[in-house]
């Protein structure tokens, strides 16, 4: 009989699976509670030679490999739930959403389109995000990967709506030099994006900051003629939204003008920074930023989700279908029955399968409610306002930029030392702090010089973690001058 | 003072949040425990009613949302988990990477790289596909968010390693014309990928497949030799191993000839077919796929998992990292702590975020392993010939193409009926048999007329449910011709 011996991968005893899984949630959640107790370390290679075995070939015992789960991995994480992880722009997760992603695994939809809850829920995602971030009711949009992703979407948008040509058809060889601007501070995913895309990292044009870190518009209006008068073809601008090094944002406002005088494609990098404008208080900052034309943002940076979770808006949703749209007979619509109309999301962006990441945002998005984010990100920023105020009153600490929103750039300075040791010692610093399981703060270079980086999209971060941090470093500090000396 | 009115997104009774986290565990496990009773079905009103909610800006009720989730999301998904359901392709999904995806949420890692435990896995799991696929120890590969992501770094790889001029700087304005190849029956990933990359959907070029599918490799040199003798540059060969539409597996091995012959880069799209790797008695039929360049295959068809699980692997990993590489200064490394080498995962793709997908491909393989997985891909595949072998059969189905694999396209067939009325029958069985709950086939059109296409990619199909299918067909189908009379 061949239906006696039919496998499936599901078990063989529900009862026994349901009491494991029972217990790698508790785990799972003890992980999140204690989340403040798990600071980053150092991954042992005793947990290195748990993780690396052999292909298994065999079946293994499933309650064995969730001990090694909690043995070996959950004890080694980035270390980003934890309330001094302040390192690049990461977001904690919420324990929410991890009960989300847990249903929408065991759900496991393919999120392209189709009649099914799914994407009605990620219609309704997106609806809310066009109305946090003040775009029009008609605009459209994409749940995606993360910020690149999201950029990418945008700036594929403007690449098929200014090129002029039929891109779509031809490509870029034997058309003129498309070119995208931004200002010196934006993030790599700009010329990350724009390679490609075909462009070239010559195609992203850096222009000048001023020392605010905002991009200088009057040389960005020459560096578009320039470009003009050379035969190119400018397409579009990037406005920063909370810049990476700093946390600068453009004046999107008078933005917003030279693309409407100079007829370009306004898109807005809001990595971290569009979360803003769930706060009433900060809104005021990110004013132009409903003018653009195309809004990528992070839901797993300020909104504090877990990875991966970016999102793309397009004003024009016309323009965001005829960039991607593609109608290949597999997937053609019968009008009724499960696909009654073309795959709505994988006409808007290039994956045709997609998960169920909007089921996050809308558990989350309802549990804690926009008020209370916009108030953590509020809290936020008046711990960056706090970690400048020590800094500056601290004569061994010296404050490298100025302070827009949540970074904060810094480096431990005595008068009389060299760049050369000084740039030593904070290196030192910034290992110290990460290795000891202090704080997790990144570093960059402001005017050439070296900077620890303190990045602050954390809703556990308390201010006392500052004081916890300032104390360290001049510490560290004092400790390594006596030894230079 | 402040500290008193600090906020965090933590629960206030971390018990209250078990309970809750408990029974949509419980509800999430019975959602896959009773896969074979939830069919797809149409989404009413009443659940679109409660998904669609203005967008919430105060607190809610975590027990009351996860309520919603199950009474109107959950009864209501794609149907991929159904063991009727054979549309597009699309995998399962399975209860212990439900299990781990709950894990790798709650831990939420940056996966660029950081010494780290999900970095390891990820390292250990990439290590496992290099070795499922038989390509050299020494390659490298990324897992990705599925087929076309998989597929685009392939051919950006190509793209960069074969242009001919330092395509990163300049982009492709002013270069030749640059080419891909592959046959008519390759999936649209590769003009959507071609578009993005710059090249424009001319930029791929599709050559005759033969009766059975497979590209023409006497047309396939031609085009080559004619499009250099026309100025163009070509520079890529994509092998298919399993056709979106009939799973046709291209002559890989002389495939690898061509390519060497002509130096062009050898891309497989293996998106499900790679997977029959697994297998001893389907392997044969794969003979050259090590041979290639690069490899894109997914893990969220017939690997069986939860969305989003893609992999490209790149036998050059020189190439690979070299085509995506940079090095922004807020990345730099300090050579120890957290981040003790560049980002490495990062530096191997276009996303810098990366969640912790490689959890549950490392929790799946040594649950199942690779052994059975191959053997239920024998069985899809046996199924298959089985359901070929039933229409073969009766007198009024008809086999629409070559079954080469796990895809069966056939229609309800009655002589002296036209092509019209065939059709208008056939899309009506199509949409009975979803809107019934009874199977979801999707469909494609073989020579220009229309066909239900069944492909199998799941591990709770039995035999007996094809039969179900093939009556189920020939009853609605023998009513409609009833009805046309």
């Amino acid at each position: 009989m061949q239906q006696s011996t039919e496998l499936s991968l599901d078990p063989a005893d529900w009862e026994e699976f349901s009491r494991i899984a029972h217990d790698a949630l508790e785990a799972s959640i003890k992980h999140i509670r204690t989340a403040s107790k798990t600071p980053w370390r150092t991954l042992p290679k005793s947990a290195r030679d748990d993780i690396h075995r052999p292909l298994p070939h065999a079946p293994g015992d499933l309650e064995e490999i969730v001990e090694r789960v909690k043995k070996s991995i959950l004890p080694f994480p980035t270390g980003n739930a934890h309330p001094r992880f302040w390192g690049w722009v990461m977001g904690n997760g919420t324990p929410a959403a991890m009960l989300a992603d847990m249903m929408a695994s065991a759900m496991n939809p393919h999120v392209g389109g189709y009649d099914q809850s799914a994407s009605a829920v990620e219609g309704q995602v997106i609806d809310w995000c066009i109305e946090m971030m003040g775009y029009p009711a008609a605009a459209s949009g994409l749940l995606v990967s993360g910020g690149t992703m999201a950029n990418l979407t945008g700036l594929t948008v403007a690449r098929y709506v200014k090129a002029g040509f039929d891109i779509r058809s031809r490509g870029l060889s034997g058309g003129p030099r498309l070119r995208v601007y931004g200002s010196t501070e934006t993030h790599a995913w700009a010329e990350k994006c724009c390679e490609l895309l075909g462009l070239g990292r010559e195609g992203f044009r850096r222009v000048a900051a001023d020392s605010q870190g905002r991009v200088d518009l009057g040389a960005l209006r020459e560096a578009v003629k320039e470009d003009r008068r050379r035969g190119d073809r400018p397409i579009c601008i990037v406005g920063n939204a909370g810049t990476v090094d700093i946390g600068a944002i453009d004046d999107l406002d008078r933005l917003a003008d030279v693309c409407r005088d100079e007829e370009l494609w306004f898109h807005v990098d809001g990595a971290f920074g569009a979360l803003a404008n769930l706060s009433p208080s900060l809104q005021g900052r990110l004013k132009g930023l409903q003018r653009s034309d195309s809004l990528a943002f992070d839901l797993h940076k300020w909104g504090y989700l877990p990875y991966e979770i970016g999102c793309a808006l397009v004003r024009d949703h016309k323009a965001h279908l005829s960039t991607f749209r593609s109608h290949p007979t597999y997937l053609q619509s019968q009008g009724r029955g499960i696909q009654p109309q073309p795959l709505e999301f994988a006409d808007l962006g290039i994956q045709l399968s997609r998960g169920f990441r909007a089921l996050k945002v809308w558990v989350s998005l309802q549990t804690y409610g926009t008020d209370t984010i916009g108030r953590v990100i509020e809290q936020n920023v008046g711990q960056a306002q706090y970690l400048a105020t020590r800094i500056e009153a601290e004569p061994r600490l010296e404050l490298m930029a100025p302070v827009a929103l949540n970074i904060v750039c810094f480096r431990f300075h005595a008068p009389g030392v060299a760049e050369g040791p000084l740039e030593a010692i904070n290196q030192e610093i910034l290992v110290r702090l990460q290795e000891d399981g202090v704080a997790v703060p990144s570093s960059t270079r402001r005017n050439g010089s070296f900077a620890l980086r303190v990045a602050i999209t954390n809703h556990r971060s308390r201010q006392s973690d500052f004081d916890i941090l300032v104390d360290a470093v001049l510490s560290y500090g004092e400790a390594l001058m006596d030894h230079e000396h």
